[in-house]
């Protein structure tokens, strides 16, 4: 028996460019959850250089950032989310929760196939 | 004022491996109203060997073929969808159509990134 699978990827582009995702909403929930980038970056098996370069960008881009470091500096301290964080990545899990629903709901589609 | 967009990619996948997506189905669309692969193909940017390529793994692992080839040989005939494949390509199309109607309601997540 095939195991056949609709498969979904949704992500938010500013100007073109790739700017929320998957993985970045990922991280931002371990920061949330351990308090800290380095901590955040282990459980995502990525460099703390990238995913400092992750938080980088969202907070640049981000009308407001979305990760606050604390005192003790890039590395020493630890990270939290801002509001605005906490609420973007809120709203793009309802948001892909919606969509996983429509999609489980399609399994005659896929017996068809 | 900065370009905010929602965007989405859905795919089938069968045992892992990606089946069907938005190619896959723009050709088969283009094969139904060209009657043609290598029109099909043209309409595409994609050359005929890539098109033929897409074409024969679909019909491989489909339950039933997508595709049939008329006579006159691989490229002297022409090409149309078997009902399977234009119940396919229906159906995926009512899919992606049910998602971006959820995508287009969230523009307030977009106003808060």
């Amino acid at each position: 028996m095939k195991k056949k699978e609709i498969r979904l990827r949704c992500w938010i582009d500013i100007d073109g460019v790739r700017f929320f995702g998957p993985g970045r909403a990922e991280l931002l929930e371990y920061i949330e959850t351990t308090g800290s980038i380095s901590k955040a970056a282990k459980e995502m098996g990525m460099s703390y250089k990238k995913a400092w370069a992750m938080i980088d960008d969202i907070n640049s881009r981000a009308s407001k950032p979305y990760v606050i470091l604390q005192k003790g500096g890039q590395k020493g301290g630890g990270a939290e989310l801002t509001e605005p964080g906490k609420k973007a990545v809120a709203s793009y899990k309802k948001l892909t929760t919606k969509l996983y629903n429509i999609i489980d709901k399609e399994t005659e589609l896929l017996k068809h196939l």
